[in-house]
């Protein structure tokens, strides 16, 4: 019935998760230097690899014998009501995977209830994006160029977005492997496209700026007076201080193993740093999240919401928004499943207790 | 001898226990997706392959120079005496594996001597399942129409169950991605053949209840007093809760791993089980046993009886109630062995002090 | 220059110890079933494995600026001077892997200044092997037939042996499914031979009695008067229980992973076993140790000698004594150097400050 | 644009480091034998596969929001002021891998503004080498003629080497299998060539003292009044005494894995070496260092500075002089990089805080 039936299996005839097949149903849709882009990470990608294996290993306790006959994911989140805990997390040039680009990977999160995060390296006009999403975030960078920022962030604001989130862990960007054996660059239809953010990877003062510190949070949030997430928090202390910063959030990240190889896993990272947040604000978390079990996990470690990316551009390298939309349900079947054999009704209702080796 | 003479070897050369042999035999016996059905786990089967792991790691540390010159494996359990702690859990549809279903594998669990556990999913009448048994326990779902449940469980009363055990680890069926590979449906005839559990199948109102809670232990117990066990319990907190609403004892087990993927493997989740029990009733566990060795680490451990699923319906695919019963006496001979170079000669003088990392 | 110049490498390109390069000779120079035969263990062999592997896993902290101009290897145990720590374990059978059995063991390690311990099930007359070793022990066990170990340890007693080896973890033989798959059975030219122990075997009066306990220690030490030292000892509480009553050492063993497959590596069980002889006794060790540099971990952690099993079994088969004593030499030589590295001239230099992971 | 531009790729089609296709590249260039006498360890190469891998182990935690717009990797170390934390370890016989040899090296090392460690075993006579080099350091043994030894740290300090590094781990040779199965020796032009060091390996009175002692860097120092760093240090134990004795500074390293087999991997020594020596003198570090995030990995544990061999060998191999300062300069970039993702300018705000396990 759904947009996954014809999904390819693993050649070695094990199991797969609905996620992976989506993965492998990308891998013969695009160019493989383009499967790789996706793919790749940072050195030798330790961090990638890492961020997938550390949720796994998490053993779950379940817990049982509660009536769990009315399983809801709806989920606050910095003033929205969502449809569901799992989001699409910031990517790059999506028009690199589908013709209608950002516009089907919006769509299709708006279908599924799923908060969507633009990013600022859109191959689509932000106006287009905004017109495709439901509930969105705006991705930015501090660039050399403030002023340019403040219009980026001001554009943002007009068209809807909801919250900003601040990426903050690429004062540089890393070298990914992959893209320099492949000699891979972004054709230019699919980055010059974007009015938005194209310019940005051209350095000069359109180039993110490796000064920004703490308080240009505050900078950043006077500009709209909209929420500003900080993004790329790994270390608790940090993440206390963003707080204390003005920021209105903390997301957990990794940057999908393409900044600092070697990096820890996401999911090791999350149990401090939700400590070092105390409650404050909202903790989300991306990095090697490929299951409903996977989001639990991140639920039951603290964190308010969990982000998916490479996924998402699998599913819309296939089909579409239509992709996009069957994926983020399939997690949220899985969610729900896994929420209810651990006896919890809600998102609120997970707690640590449930994690192997956590005081309960 | 016995049945096991002609089992396989593996391939590799390398050496293989019996019950893998058992396993290598049933895989030719069987059609695959049977094969798959059995073997399969939900998600990518992290908790199925590592209930096993998990007994492997376990490392023992034997006590010698103790008179072990008359062991003995009887058992009291619940009431019961019975000539072994392993005992036959319960697994659904028998006839898949064999024409005589679960006539074959409860025959050979009473020529073990091995306590049997029906399963209200059973291929065949349990008027004949009950005729065929030994000692023997009904397993239990409180389906959403409770008047159904009740009839259920007086008629295993009346066959002469001697206890219920409440499955609670199945508010809603989790997915497996072998059988949705392969299309597998039950054929009608293993599963319509069985008047007592078949329809449950089904969903509506006859299907497993999720909003059943502690408070339903005593419920059931009432309907026909029998002592009421609850299995899937894997928290120490829910364990401990399960006793205090009434259960007459408390089993570990991740379902096989065929429900949460990722949940903690048994012989991990036992020994805080027991503690948080106490002594207060007997704490049973499956999952992942593979060997009399492993059972020896259960008992170690504190369970009071182990419980073997899969390795049952791979010897009755082979050889019928003969293949049970030569399994389940290979097992008791393992435990037998490894028991006395353990210093032990009953199941009662196995303790923590042959655990490596446990206290003395 | 010696009989390990003509040794195979390892197919696969990479180093390899002079150890392993024997058992690549005698896996050529021997029919696969006695290969085997050598080298199974009980269960899946996860002892087996774990014991050569629990050495590996331990990381030694070098001391470097000592005067370790003149090492020298020089033990004393239990009354005789040795000149080296490295002694040759009881096995069986010898003739299995060289015409001159027990004669070409006993004679190099002889030639290599080494202890021998004489096995029970011998392919030769105790009277031939004691004339061609040099300082050596007998290993026994309490047969069901008193009057029978009597007479066999004061045979060895008058033969020289200057202290007896109980083998406290076998009251039954284990199962090893590489000789059921072979259907090995000894041929009867190498076990009839014996007229020491070849009867053992066959059960009845003459085998085994599973009824020893700690009293038996006193027992087999008054009927000549040799000291007594307890092989089989894992369990901290069973060493202190040992030298209580009676034993002049206890010797750290799983028996090559031959009997309780599953029992913790030696390696690992050493340390508590120190503690709790708390210098009251000698500690010796086998099991798993494959170089110079394994056996200098166990005076590490507090063994006062180290012992060899299948290693010298291959260089038997490879070379006879000449391979015996090429091997135990080459074992000194890796010891003395790794000695050395680690900043002490003698063993007794050595403690456990060269251990990763212990206080110094 | 760089030397590097036409390394191989590996054929598993997986991203490899800078540094892992250098290794690539030598392979292709040079005799196998050659190759193997390089990545040879002693024993199973333990210690050499530990000590890549121990880096790769250590988790890192990112810091973020700082200001990093202008890096630099300035580093003060025994009184020299150098471009980059990263020098040049001490290898033998370089004419094996390139023509030039030393002068190759120690030009590239140069042309990269990198500190250069010379060996005694050179290929070429030190006159040549200092002549080539920028700042550089000795490697000295103690040989058992002490006026010999006298003599060449005299020349040494006349060349301008600016500290001696005193070789502590190796009172004897160990045994390399690589070379013993390749029978490989070191030709005569190019170890004879060296008039400083190739009589070293020939034994008697030329050899290295086993004897040398802690007392013996005072001697050391007071024959130049050079600077003595005693490299070979992996016991917290041995480096306060070192400092204590006269050390200028300490130099962990498990010798390549060349000597003890089983030692401890650098990166897991470093910290409790790093705390004994309590700030009192620099401390540096070698072994499996193939990244500037591992050179990272190395501050933030508390190294001063980082040290590579086996790298400098692969990159002469290629191209000379000319590959060692690409390799040089690509690890300082990537160091550059990896630090500003960490949050830092410079070496000196690199601390424990981004080590995942260590206490902020």
């Amino acid at each position: 019935m759904g947009a996954d039936d014809n999904l390819p299996w693993p050649d070695d005839d094990l199991p797969a998760t609905t996620v992976e097949r989506w993965r492998l149903a990308a891998r013969r849709a695009l160019p493989a230097e383009v499967v790789d882009y996706i793919a790749g990470g940072s050195g030798t990608e330790l961090t990638a690899r890492r961020s997938s294996a550390a949720w796994d290993d998490i053993q779950l306790v379940p817990r049982i014998l509660r009536d769990v006959s009315a399983p809801s994911l709806t989920t606050d989140l910095l003033g929205l009501r969502l449809d569901t805990p799992i989001g699409v997390a910031p990517t790059g040039y999506h028009q690199l995977v589908h013709p209608s680009g950002e516009v089907a990977t919006a769509g299709g999160a708006s279908a599924a209830g799923a908060l969507y995060t633009a990013s600022t390296r859109s191959s689509l006009p932000l106006e287009d994006v905004a017109a495709a999403a439901g509930p969105w975030w705006f991705q930015v960078y501090v660039l050399r160029d403030r002023a340019r920022t403040e219009a980026l962030v001001q554009r943002a604001a007009s068209l809807g977005a909801s919250a900003l989130v601040l990426t903050a862990d690429m004062p540089y960007l890393a070298v990914r492997q992959r893209d320099v054996r492949n000699g891979f660059v972004l054709p230019a239809t699919v980055s010059s496209a974007a009015r938005s953010g194209a310019e940005w990877a051209t350095g000069g003062s359109h180039a993110q700026d490796p000064a920004v510190t703490f308080v240009d949070i505050e900078w950043l949030a006077a500009l709209t007076g909209l929420p500003v997430v900080v993004k790329g928090v790994l270390h608790p202390g940090d993440a206390a201080t963003c707080i204390e910063a003005g920021a209105a959030g903390v997301w957990v990240s990794a940057h999908g193993g393409r900044q600092l190889d070697g990096a820890i896993a996401p999911a090791l990272a999350l149990p401090a740093v939700v400590d070092a947040v105390a409650g404050r604000a909202p903790v989300l978390v991306d990095g090697g999240i490929r299951s409903g079990t996977d989001v639990l996990r991140a639920l039951a470690l603290g964190a308010d919401a969990a982000f998916i990316g490479r996924p998402v551009l699998w599913a819309a390298a296939h089909s579409g928004a239509a992709g996009v939309e069957q994926l983020l349900s399939t997690l949220a079947d899985e969610l729900r499943l896994a929420m209810a054999l651990c006896g919890a009704c809600t998102p609120l209702q997970i707690d640590r207790s449930i994690i192997h080796g956590t005081a309960p």
